[in-house]
């Protein structure tokens, strides 16, 4: 493993030999460390991780190397017996999905041959194969927009920086531009402007978790006229809603507004010709937010933001004479460089565009009504549980919210306490991921409650119900023992009962 | 390939099963691809690479989807056959490095287990090994400071983005923050005084590429005293040279500035005891760029950025319930959020330790020394061909300038056309990827040269040398035709000879 021996690179001709013994050991170890982990994340909590890992891998830069082999051995098994694996049906805490294998297969050709996507003659086919995947996405966002056009993002949070700066930009001399979004929005709208030195978003409130039109309309008429940029989302973080689009798109356009809207989870429900009707009024926007490192299975990361037309994009027009120089664009090299804000960038349309071609639009589509499909299953679970209370209303594309009876009977804070350890009691466990979100309930206040994002494509609503008994054990135990809500996740007074966690 | 067949997912248990058959799929089609391909770039241009890509791609999104193994096949041996591949050594225009096997092979445990890292429940172990990694990487930058710190990103552009956003809010109130650079740094800069809404960079002379400490001390005394950050570069895109450290910091620091240095190229310069002195006063900067998808020979992305004190990163600490609840942190889970500008992050760290425990400082720094040495190898034959002529003065890291000597029997702008005509030849040619660079030449005119970016860990000096006689021979062929620099790439007239491109 030094210079000269010809057995270093993953590249040319000899590269996949190379590749084939350390993949090979990778893969055998990936599913040991599964074995061993027999759950959705390690038993132990935090400390007892960090112990394990550290173990394993430090020093991370000795001065002597110890090889590829004993490296790559030791680090995966550390990063795989320490995962919080979406492939288990148990790991359903966040918009963090497993990925297809497939998609996985795909990346490592792109990591393999290594194309740098801001110039032509670092990726001469690379750069093909993200405009026919960009000009797909495109088209499904905008399907009758005369040039519409898509960038691949680092995901939804790039996606939502770059419309906005887009928007700052457009608004130019007039600006400064103001933002006004959804208490329900995803943060990153919020540090985006912060970023671009924009004015603090005006935020309007929700009703039900969704944009409250009233409202809009009463903030955007507040605003005196000046350019404005109206952020709706489709599919909430924390509640999976759809803000009433069309509805928001006319008032944002009575007000000379744009429309942006973040769709980084609800965006793939247009593969399904049954739940696209949902996101009517997207096409209305100037610019969508697309994610398929959520609803579409991919490995990080394959983010996009999509816009209505290619022209909107030339605020990120660039040239260096390095990578684009004038007389090699006169002559016909493609200039790669205004399609991102980044500029080296790996080929994440590749696995994309092999997932796109090997499902077809109807598979995916399958693939995404089998999630909204098991989160009614799961809610209805949920209802005819006695020792749980779903949150009163529609479910959000795939997300239930849910929450001990137990926590009911108690003050708002100690009932709220009690929901909180429920989760870190069973992340301790390692038995099970399960998130939170603060939302309304029937009464119009709010509390937290227990979030079960489902995004696993293959897992069924029987594959969910153990999850039930583990909530409501759990629940029993944070209820008798007081529920202070900041019990420490150490572990020491933690009964670990690995062999009992929920599995595949 | 549909729901509920239980054969989809790379993670659990089954998944490493599923990636055994796909990624064998992978690797044999990479390998007969590379064999195709028969050279460092496809043949025929850009207008040939389309046309095969598409057909091998199109559509991208078809109603009903291929099957795995059928799209795999085709987009893979499209984006192979067409690849600009580092891993040859004619493959040496840009800061474009072939990754090595053992990190390729990292890189897909992490694309499996899909980790997350912006919240410990789904990135466990995988935040751990970031930590160990950034810190490691801190104390090799600021191995003096008392608290340093480093951050992942997706490159050099996104820290010299971070970079910028920490030094305009440690300016607050007395901003705007001035940033003052050479006017050979990197787009970046630019680009990210701009995205943040600071006023445009004042840009100092350089000589022979390296910024003119006279001229920085004159442009801060013009800036009357505010807040100002200074943004030298270690190893220049277009020539490699690393601006005078020691003498920016100083006089930095007298002006009450300070200082950011974009090392994206030279940090690596650091894993080698011969070659470290070279960066002397690097560790005065506050920040520093690193990146490791170029002399790291990481796939991408491996960006860092490192800095003196945690402390600065504090700006970018962030709370959102579902991510990193007050309750939940104070309880003992990790907070991971405030590590980034993006939300959902790939475990990038996990190839970059395994690389780092695998060759130890030592065998990184044996890779970078051989780099250099490699380029000043291929300098000294290029001294020695009478038919070209390099850049006169000392060769920057590992990056050769030169153009052909008939070239310079021409007035300067049919000069200049020879030179870029010459690149796109061999590019159409699918015979060598070169890259160009405008610099200043003994005259003190700036001219237009070949630029050969040498990061190829393994290939010598000789394995360079039939890049001499392509590069005259091309030169002969375009002063011939008069060099009128605008020649097309669409190949019709151009003879492609495949068998006698260089190879590995």
């Amino acid at each position: 493993m030094s210079a000269g021996t010809g057995d270093l690179l993953a590249g040319g001709v000899p590269g996949p030999g190379h590749l084939r013994t350390l993949t090979a050991l990778v893969l055998d170890t990936l599913e040991s460390a599964a074995r061993t982990r027999g759950g959705p994340l390690p038993a132990g909590g935090p400390d007892a991780v960090a112990r394990r890992t550290t173990d394993l891998c430090a020093p991370v830069l000795p001065e002597e190397g110890v090889g590829a082999e004993a490296a790559l051995g030791d680090l995966v098994r550390a990063v795989a017996e320490g995962a919080a694996d979406p492939a288990d049906p148990a790991c359903v805490a966040h918009l963090h999905c497993p990925p297809l294998a497939v998609a996985v297969a795909a990346d490592l050709a792109g990591a393999a041959l290594n194309p740098s996507m801001d110039s032509w003659d670092q990726a001469p086919a690379a750069g093909v194969i993200e405009d026919l995947t960009t000009a797909a996405l495109a088209r499904l966002v905008h399907p009758d927009a005369p040039a519409p056009d898509a960038l691949i993002t680092s995901g939804g949070t790039e996606s939502n920086l770059v419309a906005l700066l887009l928007a700052r930009e457009r608004a130019g001399a007039s600006g400064p531009l103001r933002v006004v979004t959804g208490a329900n929005a995803h943060h990153s709208v919020h540090r985006a402007a912060w970023m671009l030195g924009l004015p603090a978003p005006a935020v309007v409130a929700c009703h039900d978790g969704r944009i409250d039109p009233a409202g809009l309309d009463r903030t955007l008429s507040g605003l005196g006229g000046g350019p404005a940029l109206v952020v709706a989302t489709a599919g909430t973080t924390d509640e999976g809603r759809i803000d009433p689009l069309p509805e928001i798109a006319r008032i944002a356009d009575r007000h000379g507004a744009e429309l942006h809207v973040d769709a980084a989870y609800g965006g793939p429900l247009l593969f399904s010709e049954r739940l696209a009707p949902r996101l009517a009024g997207l096409d209305q926007a100037v610019s969508v937010t697309f994610d398929l490192h959520k609803l579409g299975w991919q490995p990080v990361a394959a983010g996009a933001l999509a816009v209505a037309d290619t022209a909107l994009l030339a605020p990120l027009s660039l040239r260096t004479d390095y990578l684009n120089a004038d007389d090699d664009t006169e002559a016909g090299l493609p200039d790669l460089l205004g399609r991102s804000i980044r500029t080296t960038r790996r080929p994440d349309a590749l696995k994309i565009a092999v997932t796109f071609r090997a499902l077809g639009r109807r598979g995916l589509g399958e693939l995404v009504e089998h999630c909204v499909r098991t989160a009614e299953e799961f809610g209805r679970a949920v209802d005819a549980h006695p020792a749980l209370r779903r949150r009163p209303g529609e479910i959000g594309i795939s997300t239930v919210l849910f929450r001990p009876a137990v926590a009911d009977g108690l003050e708002p804070e100690a009932g709220d306490a009690v929901v909180a350890e429920v989760r870190r009691t069973l992340l301790v466990d390692g038995r099970a991921v399960l998130g939170r979100a603060v939302a309304e309930d029937g009464d119009g206040r709010h509390r937290l409650w227990l979030k079960a994002t489902l995004l696993h494509p293959e897992a069924g609503g029987a594959d969910l119900l153990p999850l039930l008994d583990l909530v409501t054990e759990a629940a029993e135990r944070a209820a008798a023992e007081g529920g202070d809500g900041v019990g420490g996740v150490g572990g020491s007074d933690i009964e670990v009962r690995a062999t009992e966690r929920l599995s595949p």
